[in-house]
């Protein structure tokens, strides 16, 4: 592209067009007649909106200008890093959470304690490829979080299937003493990736418990991503009573594609892993929440938050420092635009969502506990790209009355607003206090998966505008969800 | 993000609720109820309707799973490479979409001839920010297109301005014998970065007009990005007749920066610039016409194009490699789904776009001496990333017409119908055989002007599921034009 543009790639009119011509825009969204005395109520409904769209435009001036999301960003992946549960610099990343809340001039800052999970990789993690050649294939491997260790090397030959059905069905025979290689690629057909996620990662988070039961001695699973590289993609797995407990490990993309290939050739070759991974005792860590008091209904509560933990293989940039800095830049931003909340607004840098969800499990617990009424909460856990809108867990009108608000939020990208699944750590609220509407926070996700626990997750894939974007967005839904209730 | 995602994230169901919703579905697109031989009429309407959807579908499945369009790609910005108007890379990527197309099995594959300017930068570009101190800083610039060279070392004192006006009001005394540094940045506050560019670019387009009427030796121009990095952007720019013309330079974001600084402190620094560009005879160069013939209305023309040649110091991945590679995969796309249109469709790769649109002006010239009939046109050459819509040029009922077949787009996150601008290449079209409608691809554009005309615009840049997204996208509106007409 080049030369002068004309003023037609301003695309604000055009989209409010749109919105009128799709019959989109609500009663509240609609430009009254200019206001008379006689009729004060559509003046009034013409203002709020007024009022709106301008507080709106505020917050996103605000996000592009100075937005603060990158550069905390830039800290939490760069100079903290990766923070798994338990580790050192997971206690790094709670006392920085704290001290950054703290110094934006919150009304509170406090931490709540929660035990978590304490998984360590080890230093040695090797897989290999044994044919019939002298020399094996070195390809890349990595222990799924939670997995045993391999004590010492494991070598056995390989079963391939593509599901955990399939494992059931072989004779015992075809798999005991054998590494069980589940190879089920993501369904690329699919436009949402998270919908590809979610049709294959049984083989990951079970793999391991059905390849067990039929006396295998280890799960290799092929990485969660549409992606043909080289990188290996972690996450969590689960054991089962009464199963024992063999090693899981994930294999790149390109590893399980050769895998597959040589074993066709060769049925017999062998597969020799080894892996120096262990569960620690739980250690004590926190979730870290800031929250600016409502002006008319405190005991109203807005959450809003992202989890502080990443898997110890990446800086953790999209899982999830993206949702960290947006939930504490959600606050900052309403804060900097002079906007009092009606309700209490909190954000809450949740602990352990990669492996145990202990920390919105607390959360929740202490909502019951102290008897909180909570109005709503939103969750950003899908990456920092480019806004589309919001999920929305809520009845038929909760989401309808939330999708009203969609004109306001067309100028931005972020009117996309469908009933979805929220986020992981706000679920167990549902149960406990029963929030009119969990939101999950939903932008472009079609890189997601690419770097998606992985050692590729790092701070140069995100990019300022579209995170500080992603802030604003989120500001605005707190901003409307404050001043209307639902 | 961790663990299995409910169904939930499969979004496609949700999206068609809010379009519902949203009084988005038109009548062809309401599911009818169930046909029995009294209601013929709806029947039809609904089975119009399916047969669209899945034909989408199908179109959507194809370039997923068997996309060419990123292994296209890839050829053409590392084995090719960057393919100025002029160049051998240029005559090159002629060569090779011709037999890409031919290979591919459209009806017709043949050249338009046309002449084009060569410029060249020659093989030295150095810029040099010239203190009290001994040693300058060396500093990152790159020529403009089109810009004169400097004969040798030109050095001389810097007059900072942020404006065309600017230049105008100073005293003649403040501009003669220096340069004149255009230093306005981008708006960040605006949403659509193409806006923020279209409010910039005049500085680098007309400055060294401007600077050379009130006697400047030269105009260095801040890179036309939001991005703060050591990347010059060029562009083309312009001379006017009867104004001497003057060497103009793009100076990174971070250079123009500190020199901005330095003059601060230091007004009377000096700026030494060398650079060894020339215009060259123009060259006989070529746009690219694949095409299928319409099997109803064959003399009715559907274009779909983007731009062959690319700015020198770049690989022209998203710009506009992403748009060539897209256009060619539309029609593969239509063909390889069974799908025979009823109006005639031609795959446009033009040449020239970015300095001089003479591939563009060629187009439209032949298309009125021939006589012919032009439905619509469609250009992609906003980058290579997910899709959001169309911009539109047409009246209005137009525009209504195309955004009637936003429900089915809408699963495909491509429903956003819009006006605005179009394209530069399919622009002379308009007034040469005035087609219904002039259409823009539009995809997400955040990331867009960090790259652009840079030695950063390349491959690695471009994600495949987004690129493939794009071209279906494309050959879907096809279809529907094709199919319907306007």
């Amino acid at each position: 592209m080049t030369e002068i543009l004309s003023a037609a790639w301003c695309r604000r009119a055009a989209l409010a067009a749109v919105a009128a011509l799709a019959g989109w825009a609500p009663a509240h969204a609609q430009r009254a007649p200019k206001p008379t005395k006689a009729a004060p109520a559509p003046a009034a409904a013409a203002n709020a909106d007024r009022t709106d769209s301008l507080a709106l435009r505020k917050i996103f001036d605000e996000a592009l200008l100075r937005g603060e999301s990158y550069d905390n960003l830039r800290y939490l992946t760069g100079t903290i890093g990766p923070r798994l549960s338990g580790s050192p610099q997971a206690q790094q990343a709670v006392e920085w959470g704290k001290a950054t809340m703290e110094k934006a001039g919150f009304d509170r800052v406090y931490l709540q304690e929660v035990m978590v999970p304490h998984w360590v990789r080890g230093s040695k993690e090797r897989g290999e490829i044994v044919g019939n050649k002298d020399k094996g294939i070195r390809v890349p491997v990595c222990a799924l979080g939670g997995s045993v260790g391999t004590g010492g090397k494991l070598k056995a030959g390989v079963v391939e299937v593509h599901s955990l059905d399939e494992v059931k069905k072989l004779p015992e025979a075809a798999v005991k003493g054998k590494f069980v290689f589940y190879n089920r690629p993501f369904n690329d057909a699919l436009i949402e990736p998270g919908t590809a996620y979610g049709g294959a990662v049984d083989q990951r988070a079970l793999g391991a418990i059905e390849a067990a039961k039929r006396g295998a001695v280890g799960a290799l699973v092929r990485s969660m991503t549409s992606a043909r590289d080289d990188n290996p993609h972690t996450g969590t797995m689960r054991y089962a009573e009464g199963v024992t407990k063999v090693p899981g490990a994930a294999l790149s993309t390109n590893a399980a594609d050769q895998l597959s290939q040589l074993l066709k050739a060769n049925p017999d070759l062998q597969f020799e892993l080894e892996m120096e991974c262990l569960t620690l005792p739980d250690e004590k860590s926190y979730n870290v929440v800031g929250e600016i008091k409502g002006s008319r209904f405190p005991q109203e509560i807005i959450t809003v938050g992202g989890h502080l933990d990443s898997w110890d293989l990446a800086q953790g940039a999209h899982d999830d420092g993206t949702g960290v800095v947006q939930s504490m830049e959600a606050l900052r931003l309403l804060h900097a635009t002079g906007f009092k909340p009606e309700r209490t607004v909190r954000a809450v840098l949740f602990m352990n969502e990669e492996n145990g969800t202990r920390g919105g499990n607390e959360y929740a617990r202490l909502a019951t506990q102290n008897k909180e009424t909570h109005l709503a909460a939103i969750e950003s856990d899908g990456g920092g790209f480019t806004p589309r809108g919001f999920n929305i867990e809520a009845d038929p009108a909760t989401v309808a009355k939330i999708a009203r608000w969609a004109p306001l939020l067309l100028p931005y990208h972020a009117a996309d607003i469908t009933p979805g699944h929220a986020g992981t750590d706000i679920e167990p609220l549902q149960a406990a206090v029963h929030p009119k509407a969990l939101i999950g926070y939903d932008c472009d996700s079609q890189r997601y998966f690419d770097i998606h626990h992985t050692a590729a997750d790092t701070f140069d894939k995100v990019n300022r505008r579209e995170l500080e974007l992603g802030g604003a967005s989120m500001a605005s839904l707190i901003y409307l969800l404050s001043k209307y209730g639902l």
